[in-house]
């Protein structure tokens, strides 16, 4: 305590003018009391909030009944529909001051029926069925299907040097995710490409369609399938995924003879666009309404498995942080809204109108925080913003760390909320470990079983002691 | 670098005397060489561990083995006896310098049959099973049973206040894991006293019985054994533990029926001791032989179940470390040894003959590294020594940050370890995450498949490089 006294008045050190002690004491309560006040304030509302969701939160509950009760739900589909109704009505449930939908077109793709990838000349095992899954947005096969030989490639790198030996074949892509990069994300850039152009940049050779290494660091059974875009004034091919177990066999059958075939079936079909929604639950400030803090996730989900990681998850987390306000009584300074977003897996649309609006309204979103990274273990916040943000996200490192909340330093935000950016927003994703969310991704493998009732809270909670910081400090 | 110069040589700034610029550039170059290579050579090493580790490393497989073709080993069974006999073949297989049995004498428990607890007078459900396992050292009741009514108390506090009421009755413990902990671990210390006391603090108020609520934070249909220790000079009465999910019925049922009976059965029975083994591979140190580096986990596990994450991950994530090293080639300063614990659940004496013969020989073990936390996510590590040698550990956190290492904090070792202390070694835990760890605890569902292939190999990367900076650096 001297040295803090010394720092502050120094003068008082000097031999000709001391203050009296007890004078001296008060001066430092009256200093300190505020900052006391203030870091007590904050540890112990986070700790409320933590030891709410983890005794009687929702989240786990409510995602069970997204998954369960409504299951996938891709763009356009009555699952989308469904889940964009029971949303907006959870939201009323709870009470939250204004709950609407905001109207977005969206595309609509369906898959049209069951996918095969099939090799049919093995000279080793005669006929085989690889586990597969159509690519979203895809044009499909037909129903007589498609036969070809088959050429492998390790990445999209690997076209040029094939050069005429594609046309008229069907080009195997098969570059694994990197093991050696701890973060599996960085590990999904880097091979995601191959799902993303491949058939665009094989068909340029003449392609005639293309097959490729589900996006899994493990090699098991499952078909990941996800979003392509063709490219303009190049042939829309078939393209579907096949389980890592089966790109391996593939590979090793490749290996062995080269002429080998496969038989190929799709049915997807881009039909007519679709009116759908992003659902908006909205606590209203107390101090300044016109300051919006957004939390929340994506609400459609490929149409395989349950969407849970991806993303019912961060859905359920985003409404849970509101209703956590609610439980505890309390009344936000700022304007907090959760918000599902609508088509993320295979147009952005809902993040894309979310901004625009945003803008044409003239609202200040000052952050917008989404988990759209799995329901798995939160370890920290990416974040986009200035410096001056992101060095506010940084000094609450003492009050987030007691959770696991080690990481604040990761750049990155989430795909719905970065449209807010050209709007001065911060942008902030919940970051949770990246180990397993690559064997669920965009598979029949993505139920809620797979997710953990304790990690989905601490994300749930860890969001909303953000928001919380957020709303009472400002950023 | 012109400030560096300054700091440096601050001579040279006075106006009397200048250095000409290259020699100012190359003592410059010189002074940093050292400390350059150091870092680099320490950031490229341990990005070789990882690497070699996540994409060719052996833990995952050698873990399978252990579970699925021993299976569980409880100190005294034959599993022990044959995981001992494999560990030793598989480190003499890697060719490592020394490999050899440490005798041990262990006590040997075994449960004898199938254990019992049955609710035989319920007027709702009329005989209802609940999910059940004997406590390890515990006495049976014997083929004939034991009926008797019950009563619940929350915790062992809650005994005084029932005092004479217990007498001829079986005490059900039932005090949760408090789900506000974000460490399991904190909540299992919280709990875990039932577990462990509970049978002898019950007899001294005359219960015949005991039944515990499992240690697990989720509420399923799992029994989780453990042990538990009788006091002298008071009955060893039975005592047994059932699944959370149907503590919470037990005490759902005594809510409406307080005269509620429950049948028990089991049929523990401690036998004579018998010869058991540390299994220990060292490579050697090639400057400073002399200093011990031990890293390892418990070769013992309980009856049930395959021992996967507890411990069977620690001891392969132990013989990993050295086997890294021979993969890369690489000769260790000082001398390393693998070492698989015998008999941590039922007595620890593996981890106390260890110390004591370490002590006996004059060896100098300067740190002890223990994973026995679950083969779990790694996000640091825990340590307990000097506040030097903590500092030293601390002073490496930029090395380990990039694995997710965040926390390197926690106060903390190793069960095994622990007798080491008095030597002055410094004690460190691999820390994982630990959420899901109470799922599978002493339980049948601790098996192969609830570990998760890059979780446990992060692990075994982790300690690897801790090991390679111990080794290098000292502590």
């Amino acid at each position: 305590m001297f040295f803090v006294w010394e720092v502050l008045f120094p003068v008082t050190f000097s031999t000709k003018f001391k203050l009296p002690l007890l004078m001296k004491k008060i001066i430092l309560f009256l200093f300190f009391l505020p900052l006391l006040a203030l870091g007590q304030s904050h540890e112990s509302r986070i700790k409320a909030i933590y030891d709410t969701e983890l005794s009687s939160g929702h989240t786990y509950n409510n995602l069970r009944y997204l998954c369960k009760e409504i299951g996938n739900r891709l763009s356009g589909s009555s699952g989308a529909a469904a889940a964009v109704d029971w949303t907006k009505q959870l939201m009323e449930s709870y009470g939250f001051d204004t709950v609407y939908l905001q109207p977005v077109m969206v595309p609509h793709w369906e898959r049209g029926g069951k996918d095969v990838v099939r090799v049919v000349n093995s000279k080793k095992h005669g006929t085989v069925e690889l586990a597969s899954l159509a690519l979203g947005n895809t044009q499909g096969t037909g129903a007589k299907g498609l036969l070809g030989q088959v050429v492998e490639v390790k990445g999209l790198a690997g076209l040029q040097a094939l050069g005429s030996q594609i046309k008229g074949k069907i080009v195997f892509f098969n570059g694994p995710m990197d093991p050696t990069k701890v973060d599996a994300f960085e590990a999904y850039s880097g091979a995601v490409g191959q799902r993303g152009s491949g058939a665009a940049e094989a068909a340029k050779y003449g392609a005639i369609a293309t097959v490729v290494r589900s996006m899994n660091n493990r090699v098991d059974g499952y078909a990941h399938t996800g979003n392509q875009r063709y490219a303009p004034n190049v042939a829309a091919i078939p393209a579907l995924a096949i389980s890592t177990k089966d790109a391996e066999l593939l590979s090793s059958l490749l290996a062995d003879q080269a002429d080998l075939q496969l038989y190929l079936e799709s049915h997807g079909e881009m039909k007519t666009e679709k009116l759908s929604y992003n659902v908006i639950g909205e606590l209203r400030g107390t101090e300044k309404p016109e300051e919006i803090i957004a939390v929340g996730g994506h609400l459609d989900s490929w149409d395989v498995g349950e969407g849970a990681h991806d993303d019912g998850a961060g859905c359920m987390q985003g409404i849970e942080v509101l209703r956590l306000y609610k439980q505890l009584g309390w009344k936000p300074k700022r304007t907090l809204r959760a918000v599902m977003w609508m088509n993320e897996e295979n147009g952005l649309r809902g993040g894309q109108e979310y901004a625009r609006v945003a803008k044409e309204k003239g609202e200040k979103h000052i952050a917008a925080i989404e988990s759209d990274s799995g329901g798995f273990l939160p370890i920290g916040f990416s974040s986009t913003g200035t410096a001056e943000q992101r060095g506010k996200i940084a000094s609450w490192a003492d009050l987030l760390r007691p959770y696991q909340l080690w990481n604040l330093q990761k750049a990155g935000g989430g795909a719905d909320i970065g449209p807010l950016r050209d709007q001065g927003t911060l942008l902030i994703g919940l970051l949770p470990d990246s180990q397993k969310y690559f064997i669920y991704h965009h598979t029949e493998a993505d139920v809620f079983e797979a997710v953990d009732k304790r990690e989905l809270e601490l994300g749930a909670a860890g969001m909303a002691a953000l928001v919380y910081l957020l709303d009472h400090e400002g950023i």
